[in-house]
């Protein structure tokens, strides 16, 4: 059993943090509230999204397990305006999401769940962290665009940098001395290669939290975290690293 | 002889509930204004279309029929902000419509109306008149959009439903349940299919009507009517409905 | 040597009136100010653009001639916002242009000037001077966008117009009256044909100058003129005939 509602700019913060890597996933939902561990279909970044019962205006539930087409969940979020009521509700004798937007009412069949796996989020021990603010690594971000695919993070006692290098030795930084970042955690220089088109989503994901937590290692994943629904649910993004061929 | 000038909101309106149909039009003018009577290429869709030589800020004209190209109209209004007046002559010794925004001059030439009947308006016996505010059908099309190229109207006493249905058992409905409608006549159920192409790009033509009154009867056309620059023109669609294959 | 900072806006606007015309260029820099001169792939059109030490907001350089990617130079300064400040170094030893924008660096190859002739300004001898407003010009472009590739530029005692021909003698025109310019110097009719993509990229390229001077002759270049950085900059596009075919 499972019957919910929730304002619409919650709901699709909670959805766009996960169709940043995919287009259906398992909601494991509980009495407590709802969890999603999925991966993209090239098993290079992981999403862990927990959202608690308190981030609902009504929250109601029995233990179940449902298949989400994500994109079309999304499209009748765009319906709503920030501040509408979403109520979901699950009717198990048909197997569908029943969602409905002030007066319409959009029913959506089920994604078969038996064929995704409940990925493994893996104990990663990386020695760096880095506090920095979303804005920031956005300007960053869009800057690297211009130059590359890739973009270098690295980390050092004195700061924290974005770095693309591009062709003819064109290259753009995003450079964070320790006072500009929130936290800095950092004994040695770190630094790892990632695909920018997948960091940059992940980024763009982040929509309320004014800062994100990154865990960071030389050539290993970088771990992103921050807070949903003003901290009633939070947010795990695991990124692979992309091997340096220079 | 015809020569006016009339606001460019209150034109781009006229223009835009014919653009919506077909790309020239015959304009029939006389003393007290100017009515449009055209059908789509498909012959799916009638516009029937007044405007009162009232909604205009000068209005002098004898009887004429001229062919319009409904593009190059649109073309030259783009370039007129809301309250620019717009002044239009028919030069009838070249046979061309000279438009005047500001200190622009467009002078375009006319379209044969030879080849143009004037289509019949049918008289159809429509049992159920439903009147309901353009805002919550605009709301309904983009739900449906998102499912199907098609949208049934249903009228019941009990209130009025836009639904749509997709693939796998997926469905959208707008429900409006009487007291959230301006005014429904209904003694029995009705239902007609139609293509939703046409019922969105109609509807979106509807501009300053707060207001759509429609006549709907099962597997019948659908009537719809508003009224254009504030009263002084009304505007009358009908569409033709779909035989559901299902 | 080359160190200088400047308002993002400023320097969008200087980059813009290049942009128009080339994808690269060579700076001309020394200690009063920065100067180009280029020419069109196709050579139908010229700029030639200075911009006044006085117009940064710190600048020191000695005599330099750098060949800039301006489509580069564009890329980064759309990450800025109008107020920004822009630092500009010319890194002499590694032959690079460094670019910062508050916390980011972009560092970019510079393009060999070798290839590059510094094009001469002619001398022309434009019998007629009309000042007009930016703004009045543009609208004109755009309602003769609808309907051809080409605008003439006519001007007489008693006025200045720009006209295009379209298909079916259709025809649209901007008509200003001399009491509609800021100025009219205009002894007897002249008449040139353009390219309207190239005379409305130039127009569009003048930011915020609010009037455009315009020297013109009877098949002959047109030469217009404006102020850029608040007067502390000065442009000049030249722009060749078409020859009518008419």
């Amino acid at each position: 059993m499972f019957e919910a509602t929730v304002r619409a700019d919650v709901l699709k913060e909670f959805v766009g943090v996960i169709s940043t890597l995919t287009d259906e996933a398992k909601f494991i939902i509980n009495p407590k509230g709802i969890a999603v561990k999925a991966v993209d279909p090239a098993h290079v970044a992981m999403v862990d999204l927990t959202m608690n019962a308190k981030a609902f205006e009504s929250y109601s539930a029995s233990d179940a397990g449902i298949g989400v087409d994500i994109e079309k969940l999304a499209e009748v979020l765009r319906l709503a305006k920030s501040d509408d009521k979403i109520s979901l509700k699950f009717d198990e004798e048909k197997n569908k999401l029943v969602v409905q937007v002030e007066n319409i009412t959009r029913r959506m069949s089920l994604v078969d769940t038996a064929g995704m796996s409940e990925p493994k989020v893996p104990d990663l021990n990386l020695p760096v962290k880095v506090v920095a603010k979303t804005a920031e690594l956005e300007r960053g971000i869009r800057a690297s665009e211009a130059v590359s695919d890739h973009v270098a993070l690295i980390a050092s006692p004195e700061g924290f940098e974005l770095v693309s290098k591009g062709e003819a030795d064109d290259y753009v930084s995003l450079n964070l001395s320790k006072k500009l970042l929130v936290e800095l955690n950092c004994k040695e220089r770190v630094k790892s290669l990632f695909s920018l088109d997948y960091f940059s989503k992940m980024i763009k994901a982040v929509v309320t939290s004014e800062n994100i937590v990154m865990n960071i290692g030389t050539d290993y994943p970088v771990k992103m975290e921050f807070d949903i629904a003003k901290g009633n649910g939070h947010a795990t993004y695991l990124l692979a690293p992309r091997i340096e061929s220079e």
